[in-house]
């Protein structure tokens, strides 16, 4: 395997530790499993990351950085809130299936993780799509297309509780059909709707 | 401990499998470990269940029976069908308390279980609990309190989604405070109503 630089070298990792934990859980992978798939010693593991918890925050925190781009980019041009949550909703199936793995091990690990610091980027994570939401469904309030009795926060969560029941579900049962999950996000955006 | 007779020790023995799978996962917890929390050997335990896969989809069979127990003597008496998912959904925060232990090990092992039995087992827990959904919506669509341009199976999987994605976040990280997911099931048979 070819010498990486320091940046690809930890992309790289990231990149089989979220296989190995997604096909193994968290608990079961340990840094020597990492360090060989990845193929290189342990130590030079250790050199990017203090341990496979750092590991779980780098790909928590990559999943969130590259989750809010997507969704800026995809809703800049639109014209306003309530097409942006739409447009989200709709490609939501396909973020997630390609995305397939990172979810696998968010998931797992926010179902069973007992760890402080692997629950608190978890949240750190939720917070922020959180506050995304929130703003979106406030600045549809400003503008008049949603009613003002809904507070953005819950309507926040309602998208996130969906986002989270629909990927458990359809990674890993096949259940929901894109029809259904376009059927649901219909009906969030039109209970938003003034 | 003293000998108990054979239906007790095996609901004895889901209830220790239940703590261990919520404490340390299903793939970390072995029938030795169940048998001896449960103070019996482990061919005792084998008397009960031909190992921990039968274990486990006796857990999802108790939580799917006790859950439509439970909402069915819930509903039994309120006026219409969007009383009765209101109500389901407003108590659901105190269900899920409830059973947390449970809740823990269904969705840990819906994120991460690649084990064909698993799944066959949560996949038929969900469609049971779509089908009760989608027949309430279906009522509520014939008395005219529900519009009918959504369908049933939409409507059930968006109670489902929500309700997996407030356990998943709630019971691993306390967000979603009771006002918000009260909102949250408001907004959804608000989007209900003809």
């Amino acid at each position: 395997m070819p010498r990486l630089k320091a940046p690809q070298r930890r992309d790289q990792l990231i990149a089989v530790a979220t296989r190995l934990f997604a096909r193994h859980g968290f608990r079961a992978t340990t840094t020597a499993s990492i360090a060989h798939a990845a193929g290189v010693t342990e130590p030079i593991l250790y050199r990017h990351f203090r341990g496979k918890h750092e590991l779980f925050v780098a790909i928590v925190r990559s999943v969130s950085d590259r989750t809010m781009r997507h969704w800026q980019e995809m809703t800049a041009a639109l014209p306003d809130a309530a097409h942006q949550i739409r447009a989200i909703g709709q490609e939501f199936p396909a973020h997630v299936a390609k995305l397939s793995d990172e979810y696998h091990v968010l998931h797992g690990a926010l179902a069973l993780s007992h760890d402080r610091k692997v629950q608190a980027v978890l949240r750190e994570h939720y917070l922020r799509i959180e506050s995304f939401f929130a703003s979106l469904v406030a600045l549809g309030q400003q503008g008049g297309i949603f009613r003002r009795d809904v507070s953005p926060k819950a309507a926040a969560w309602q998208l996130i509780m969906a986002g989270i029941g629909y990927a458990m579900v359809h990674l890993n049962l096949s259940l929901v059909e894109t029809a259904i999950s376009r059927e649901a996000i219909d009906a969030i955006v039109r209970g938003l709707r003034a």
